[in-house]
């Protein structure tokens, strides 16, 4: 008997899952896998948005790493432009309605897949749903702010929110030509980096001549007669807007799961297993609306990132169809390029080793990417966050130039194996002038916060 | 009463000791330090010396970290052009030649340092002793070697063995205008990869316009009437050279030590424990000169290289202080930059794991160095090998372009830890457009090794 697997979501956690469960299982008369997805694509890079706004990368397909043709192609019933409404665990169906003919019907499922993504926070803030104020997490919105700096031709432009997408969307909109200001109500941008890497990155920002608001939040948004945008208004002034992004992060879209009374945990996001299963059988959930479980906390997170949404889909792909696979959590890392800087984290920073009951030490080196006296050698920060007493290395922040943020990786593994920073210090990275100082940066801060262990 | 520390070399592995040392005592009424070197050079990158033979670095004095006079500036009896010829283990004193004035005398020691280094291999092939042909491993090597460039302007070059610092030369050469030739007795430069890796290897070098000559050997030497080389001989032709470069390798300088009676290894270089202590008390070894343990093989090895003997020095100042301090053994992380191309390792290849007596298992995969959409994004090969029953990660090769090398960075830490190749296919390593693909290459090189494991 054919069974069939239904996937509620078209992007990296769904249709990875599809693919892995199709690759697992060829025949589509053993499984029926049909995913629905309410926009037009299918598998594309959300990370990528900001760079096809910024016209680095100037056609929207290379952005869809396959299309619904080539997922069809693959054996994949893909229905794009069809938006899931609603899901019934007892007549285990969901109701699915096509957005281009307008009708509903309901769809029967053996097993489902919930990976219905994040959408960005759109807190009430007075004048927010005038038009020119855009919020950007699928490739749909993508395209409509690429189109409003193309067709419009705005001038200013307001970023509110200074997380990782508010800071590469403000370099892509300076890029495109905009006067671009950034309000941010923290201290310093990067809210997810301690304040004196965030500095760093305040200061970049300004280099490259946007104006950065620091300790501001948007109150207002003034709008013209046609309901657009025009200023954006805080506590010490306002702003001339032809176009806001909002980058004050996402939540995970949970509404049909909550309806379902499939269970959302603590960070509003859905909950599972290790397995991807939510405690409802035969129904799980990867991406952007899950819940991760933070290695290093131990608490639960909400962490949106197309890599997780991957690992996770692929998790899902192989147990939905006998195999047996985990996702063994997360450690917050996480990398973003600012103008010329580089910046890197993983593991707790200081504010989040507090949150999470650790008594620990930190320390901040700086170095060079190379040996100093090769050519092209960058300066390079790096800050380890170490627990106390057993000298446990809880988390690293990176911040410099080429070749500086990818060494975040060395810190995550170390930090993914519980290692103490002294071990850390003593690990046997690469070395070769044109790469590394003759004691790479990470070695060099793990010896720093050896030091204040001990 | 005071004691009394001598080291013996001062490069890397002794003047670490010894800064380390002073910094843990500061009052030279209470710890004498005296460091004999035959050099007039302290403290340098050996691994520099490829980029001044090449001109990438213009000043010999920008590759020493810290000359004789800033080490005696902070306490350290430094005396350069002084030569160390026995060591007197009943007297606890070493004879030390003055190369100045031609004179020795005694010396005392409490403690003893050895970081006598490595020398290039010469094997006795006829006609070696040929003026013109250089062996590069101290900063006096390369001054020579620089200055027969600039100054006997030379035509042609011949390699003669493609290890690390061969093709570096090999390429500083090139750059500097000569015709160079590169003759290795293997079927691959870069023997410390496997086969497949190292011919790219060679593609790279041949489209920057060095000839390579695989599976041979310089078999003679053969010099003019004033006894300068002018050609290397292989089975299969003669190569005109006015200058030859040996890139054979090196072998610890362990001549003093052996006729002292301090045991040396399987491998030819001193034996320590983890504190860097050799069997006689007193008597510490670091750099070159010492056998370090394996941590994947489990066996000795003899590696070469600033970082280690940083690494080692440093242990050996803090534990000769009175301190404690481990040295926990290596993985044999290497990385370079040949033309294009960054070619790294660590952990063991498969012709090391096969000697290890392992039962194991490999894949290659290929990726890009960024987002393929992303501007500049570069291919890169990784090779994963893993033991087959067990899915630990053994050892990985990478060769790519700008970006790829300093990826090995997380293998080494995986593979230090003893990490199964499922779990690191689960690593949290960071993703962006511009740093990686959204699975990162060594992750998707893990996966593809631990399909084969299960």
């Amino acid at each position: 008997m054919t069974r069939r697997l239904v996937v509620i979501g078209g992007d990296a956690g769904g249709m990875t899952a599809a693919a892995r469960a199709r690759r697992r299982v060829p025949d589509p008369s053993d499984l029926e896998i049909v995913a629905f997805e309410r926009t037009e694509f299918t598998s594309y890079s959300a990370c990528g948005i900001p760079y096809f706004v910024g016209d680095l990368v100037h056609d929207v397909d290379d952005l869809v790493a396959r299309s619904p043709q080539e997922h069809r192609q693959r054996g994949l019933d893909v229905r794009t432009r069809h938006e899931v409404v609603a899901i019934h665990l007892d007549a285990r169906s969901v109701r699915v309605r096509d957005l281009g003919r307008g009708d509903e019907r309901d769809e029967p499922f053996d097993d489902l897949v919930i990976a219905t993504g994040a959408s960005p926070r759109r807190p009430p803030i007075d004048g927010i749903d005038a038009a020119g104020i855009y919020g950007v997490q699928t490739l749909a919105d993508g395209v409509t702010v690429r189109r409003a700096v193309d067709d419009a031709r705005p001038e200013h432009a307001v970023v509110v929110g200074g997380g990782y997408v508010g800071l590469e969307l403000a370099e892509a909109l300076h890029r495109r030509g905009l006067r671009v200001s950034l309000v941010e109500m923290g201290a310093h941008p990067m809210p997810t980096l301690d304040e004196d890497i965030g500095a760093l990155v305040a200061d970049a920002l300004r280099a490259l001549g946007i104006d950065v608001y620091l300790n501001e939040a948007a109150e207002r948004f003034e709008a013209d007669a046609d309901g657009h945008v025009r200023s954006v208004v805080t506590a010490s002034r306002s702003l001339p807007a032809d176009l806001v992004v909002l980058g004050l992060g996402v939540k995970p879209n949970v509404a049909l799961a909550e309806a379902a009374g499939i269970p959302l945990g603590e960070t509003g996001a859905i909950v599972t297993d290790e397995r991807m299963s939510t405690p409802v059988p035969g129904v799980w959930a990867a991406g952007d609306c899950v819940e991760s479980r933070h290695r290093v906390s131990g608490g639960p997170v909400n962490v949106a990132l197309g890599t997780h949404a991957n690992k996770q889909g692929r998790v899902v792909g192989t147990n939905v169809t006998g195999g047996t696979a985990v996702f063994p959590g997360v450690i917050g890392t996480a990398v973003s390029k600012v103008c010329e800087y580089e910046v890197a984290r993983t593991g707790l920073t200081e504010r989040e080793a507090a949150a999470a009951g650790f008594d620990f030490v930190a320390a901040t080196i700086e170095s060079t990417t190379r040996a100093g006296y090769y050519p092209g050698a960058a300066p390079i920060k790096v800050k380890v966050v170490a627990e106390r007493a057993s000298g446990r290395m809880l988390g690293a922040q990176i911040v410099g130039r080429e070749g500086a943020a990818k060494r975040i990786d060395a810190a995550a593994v170390a930090i993914w194996n519980e290692m103490p920073v002294a071990e850390v210090a003593s690990l046997d990275l690469s070395y070769a002038p044109p790469f590394s100082p003759v004691w790479d940066p990470v070695l060099v801060a793990a010896r720093k916060v050896a030091d204040l262990c001990e």
